[in-house]
């Protein structure tokens, strides 16, 4: 063992998790270390090639409000971007870009190579130092000790990973990587609860044995949106995915097969994501569904290389090849890497601060897979989150948590810490009881000034924000000063888009309170030709159009604020509450919530032990003083 | 155990040699599948980001004369070509190409991925099917039984690979890759005489921590030339080396911890390469050298990682750190990834026959690193050979051998069968006895009309080069009867270029004998400014200056050949042979050479053996009659 230097902050991992927590704690100012065991794969994807889509899209965003990299770094590499649900309301619209996997890994591992105060470096971490309750540094396969103040654990799928294809396993990483053993093994030593999760990906195929005749093509949008703010150059040249679907000789195959399926034989002990499912779970659990989709996504440019989207299986290869082949246009198709489930340890989150500070190792974090999460965009958060609150606790900062209302990465943490997860999570659009908040459109509006106040935003894009700010206000003026009259020609443009006649006259920001009245309809009946940026007419419309909604949203925020302001004492007893019910107590006792209302959301606490809990609370004093009288 | 399918080969790795062979094959007519760990890292260079120099050079374009891949995906991919010597003799003179790894990774893929007739697919192989003396197919981790005619193995270090840096050592494949267990057990078991190697890679260091003001620069060519004979747009955008030395300091920081270096601590006992050695043999070896160069070189366009070339190490972590920093321009030096060594099986290669068949077992074949030898170059001319034999044996086609004077391809492989090696072999212009014959520029002379018989070069290639051919002889022609008259103009070229002045006409053909007056200065004098292709011009030029000793290499040649021409009878009895020293006889044994030629090269066959040798097989049928009698 020698001593290979002292960081503030070292994360262990370079997956979507790794990179961003130790972009976040450079940009925080701490001097931060990034081990991985391959340096050849940073943020590689190890499933579907593609970023965003709904929630998820909104947490790029966000991720980017807050100075992250993935939007950045996507906006640089895609090979097509969509915005998806643009017919549906704003809050479940969201981008979804196809990446290419190799130029992703490749243009991440150079953002960070330009980071001065980061060393980036392959190790395999085997051990975490921990003194007296507090991480003090981490140990590698090559007996190097580095010492930090804050280490952050971020190693996804590979802890005691195990792949599973049919009845066939062995201990690897996903990919053929190694797998990381002696770290699982010193959690499980410092005392962690640790649970077994499996996760699935379906085979890819050479693209050149599609036919593609027999598929729907599926192109990117012709005026392609962006991830981040500061992106202003967007990649034109895009490529199409195609559609096709699963036959009923498909199902009948798998049917057939379930018995081989190392999911139904029992061979997978961890638990799967019920939302990313497998096809044979699919054909299962849905078996009166004739076809399910699958997509067919090229895995970058310059490969020929094409992911099955929709087809994940851990079935035996042999059934893997025969299923494809009764799909339509993969009649003749050639598998490049079979499809595989791995099962690995995650960390039961619960043992986690909502700062993803581990409760029991100050100075320890963790983020990520490891946390129970599935999905790059989750771990990216997560990873953004845990690299600010680490650089906080290394330099004496302030911590960062966002609360539910703020941003999906607050629902994702809060979820995980306060209720804990029994499977891969993943974020879905309904997990967020404010989704009309959290929306695409405004994830800059939400959290910029935050992510300026902690130094991860430049002054220099918050000025730029700062005039959108003002360009939506004053756009909004300026159309709630402009008086429409009926006439002819506007009734015209109205029964045109399907709206009934203007009867009496209406200022212009009334009239786009009309669901099918959009900026740009406004536009055309002033006869305009705004130079304004796309963003700040979104902004507009959304505003406008939904004012009612988010009013309502904002009303019950704000309720939901009081309950998160009755900060729960830290040394509270919960033993010492009569009338809990004994499993609230013991929940209560494991999550420690900070707050009453991080209580309420903790399942198995019922609203009558909320009740009981803030009466103690708020007689905390008293209830205290008459106990030691007894 | 499931049945994966029938091919014709099947070639086992994706390195340097597995990509050739599967190339090969395929361009043969055979059906073949590609298997490898992970094909993110196709080609992958786990060493030097760099593809030619002497000796090595030559063997990329004889590749390339052979219809092989490594040319032109260089030629594509790289980020500076030089070419070396150009101030010595042709022989010495190569091509040497500083590779962007990502981009050479991925091209190499793409350009496998277009082969209609070519299966690739991630997958560990674990056993060979062999029976009676016949190998059958494959059997992989995923219980996946392929079969073919012809197997080839070229699984590089990954064979029971084992790192060591300083005192610590853990089984893994180069780069953190998984290393390979079972399917080195299966060789041994299979009765396979198993050596073990070692090679060594030093630390990657962050370009953004170097001080370049302290190095000295190293440019790309002005007017880059290219490896393949195919390649016509060159990249002109090209981005230097540096260049800097060891100190004093460094030598003494290595010789105070050389008690901790895995080679001399006796923990290593693989044997190293004698020509690429580590930086701590170096100092040892040339103890009273007072610096060694230091090369830095990027690995690619996209990435600030940059490779040490020079200071290949095992030392301990610590050291390595100190050592480097004691370099000037690296004082600051950040280490991205460390220095190692990996110690690996390899197969002692004299159970090869010159196609690289294993004598044992018909149909299958080894080639690259796991034959002993070292280098992406000569790993991929093994594998080159290695596929155009497989291909051969599965659908019965011609194979081939070629001998020393045809091509260092031809050198390498006859020293390895022949001699075997003691240490991982790397080729040197010195290995080559006709290494006059054997030039880089003119491989395409020597190898494409036998790439095309073969079926790898095109018709259109090869129509191409027959003109090349004809430019050479009518230019040749033209210059022969064109008579250069003395004159006062002419004679102070003459003395321009450091040439004494003429006296008598002379033919300008025979005036480019002299050392001094190339093509471009015959050019000047004749006032021409000839449209030719400057290969064309070169190859006159060569051909014309070194006809002397051209000459004397050829008849070198021919009296080789007839050794060569004396074939051995397959079935030959040595113990029968009386008067063979027991060494020779032992040795002869072994190797079972193909001809007397071969049978001479043996170490341990004296002259007095091979006469015996001769006289036996002369007289072979009397011979045996007359022991038939006693
Ligand atoms: C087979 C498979 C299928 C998946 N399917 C889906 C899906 O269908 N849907 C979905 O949303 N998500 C899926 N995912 C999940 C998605 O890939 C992950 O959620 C995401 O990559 C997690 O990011 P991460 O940063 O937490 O971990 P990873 O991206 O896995 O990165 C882990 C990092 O830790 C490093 N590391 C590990 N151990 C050590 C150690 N001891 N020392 C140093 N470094 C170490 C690794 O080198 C790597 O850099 C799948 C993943 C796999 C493997
Ligand atoms: C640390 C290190 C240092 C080196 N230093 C030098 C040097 O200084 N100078 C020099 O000239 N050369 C050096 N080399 C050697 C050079 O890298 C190799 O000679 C060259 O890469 C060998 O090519 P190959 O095709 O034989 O094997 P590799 O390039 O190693 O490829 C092996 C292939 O086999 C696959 N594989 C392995 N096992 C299995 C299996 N069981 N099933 C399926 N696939 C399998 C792998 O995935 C890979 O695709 C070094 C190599 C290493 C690792």
């Amino acid at each position: 063992m020698y001593n290979a230097g002292h960081y503030d902050v070292i994360v262990v991992g370079a997956g979507h998790a790794g990179v961003e927590a130790a972009h976040a704690a450079v940009k925080r100012g701490a001097k931060t270390l990034m081990l991985s065991l391959n340096l050849d794969m940073i943020a590689f994807m190890p499933c579907n090639p593609s970023i965003g889509g709904p929630a998820k899209g909104v947490v790029v965003r966000e991720i980017d409000a807050l100075g992250g990299l993935m939007g950045k770094v996507i906006d640089k590499t895609y090979i097509q971007m969509r915005m998806l649900n643009t017919g549906k309301g704003p809050a479940v619209r969201a981008l979804r870009a196809q990446a290419d996997k190799p130029l992703y890994i490749q243009e991440m591992k150079y953002q960070l190579e330009q980071l001065d105060n980061l060393t980036m470096r392959q190790a395999m971490v085997e051990e975490l130092i921990v003194e007296d309750g507090e991480v003090k540094g981490v140990l590698t396969e090559t007996k190097a000790a580095y010492y930090a103040k804050s280490v952050i654990i971020t190693t996804g799928t590979f802890m005691r990973g195990r792949v599973i294809i049919g009845d066939v396993s062995y201990e690897s990483g996903p990919n053929n990587q190694r797998a990381s053993i002696k770290l699982a093994e010193n959690l499980e030593s410092l005392g962690f609860d640790i649970v077994r999760f499996k996760t699935g990906t379906p085979p890819r195929v050479n693209s050149r044995s599609i036919d593609y005749s027999k598929t729907e093509i599926q192109p990117g949008d012709d005026n392609p949106r962006h991830f981040s703010y500061e992106t202003t150059e967007m990649i034109v040249d895009q490529i199409p995915c195609w559609l096709t679907y699963t036959t009923e000789e498909t199902h009948e195959i798998i049917n057939e097969n379930l018995g081989l399926s190392a999911m139904y034989s029992g061979m997978i002990k961890g638990t799967g994501p019920r939302y990313c499912p497998s096809i044979e779970d699919k054909v299962v659990r849905f078996h009166d569904k004739p076809r399910h989709q699958i997509f067919l996504e090229p895995e970058g440019r310059d490969t020929e290389e094409v992911y099955v989207q929709g087809f994940s299986t851990s079935l035996p290869e042999f059934v893997q090849h025969k299923m494809l082949r009764s799909i339509p246009g993969l009649e003749e198709a050639e598998i490049m890497r079979s499809g595989y489930a791995i099962e690995y340890d995650a960390v039961v989150p619960t043992q986690l601060w909502p700062t993803l500070e581990v409760k029991s190792i100050s100075g320890l974090y963790t983020a990520g897979q490891i946390n129970g999460t599935s999905g790059y965009e989750e771990a990216a958060g997560q990873g953004l989150m845990a690299g600010i609150n680490a650089a906080a606790h290394a330099l004496s900062l302030e911590t960062l948590i966002l609360d539910r209302s703020q941003a999906y990465i607050g629902v994702l943490i809060d979820d995980l810490v306060t209720k804990g997860t029994n499977e891969p999570y993943r974020l879905l659009t309904s997990r967020a009881e404010y989704r009309l908040l959290l929306r695409h459109d405004n994830a800059d509006l939400r959290l910029t000034k935050l992510g300026h106040d902690l130094g991860l935003i430049s002054n220099e894009r918050y000025e730029s924000f700062e005039q959108k700010l003002a360009a939506i206000e004053d756009e909004q003026k300026r159309l709630s000063k402009i008086v429409i009259k009926p006439n002819d020609e506007l009734n015209a443009i109205l029964q045109e888009i399907g709206e009934t006649d203007l009867k009496e006259p209406l200022k212009a920001l009334e009239l786009m309170k009309r669901p099918k009245v959009t900026y740009d309809v406004i536009e055309r009946i002033l006869e305009e030709d705004s130079s304004l940026d796309i963003d700040v007419k979104e902004q507009v419309e959304i505003q406008v159009k939904y004012e009612g909604y988010i009013t309502k949203s904002r009303q019950q925020v704000d309720r939901m604020k009081k309950m998160e302001n009755k900060v729960i004492p830290e040394d509270i007893d919960y033993s010492a509450i009569s009338g809990l019910a004994t499993e609230a107590r013991q929940k209560l006792e494991k999550v420690r919530p900070l707050s009453v209302g991080q209580a309420s959301r903790i399942s198995g606490v019922n609203p009558a032990d909320v009740s009981i809990l803030l009466v103690y609370i708020e007689q905390g004093q008293i209830k205290r003083l008459s106990e030691d009288e007894r």
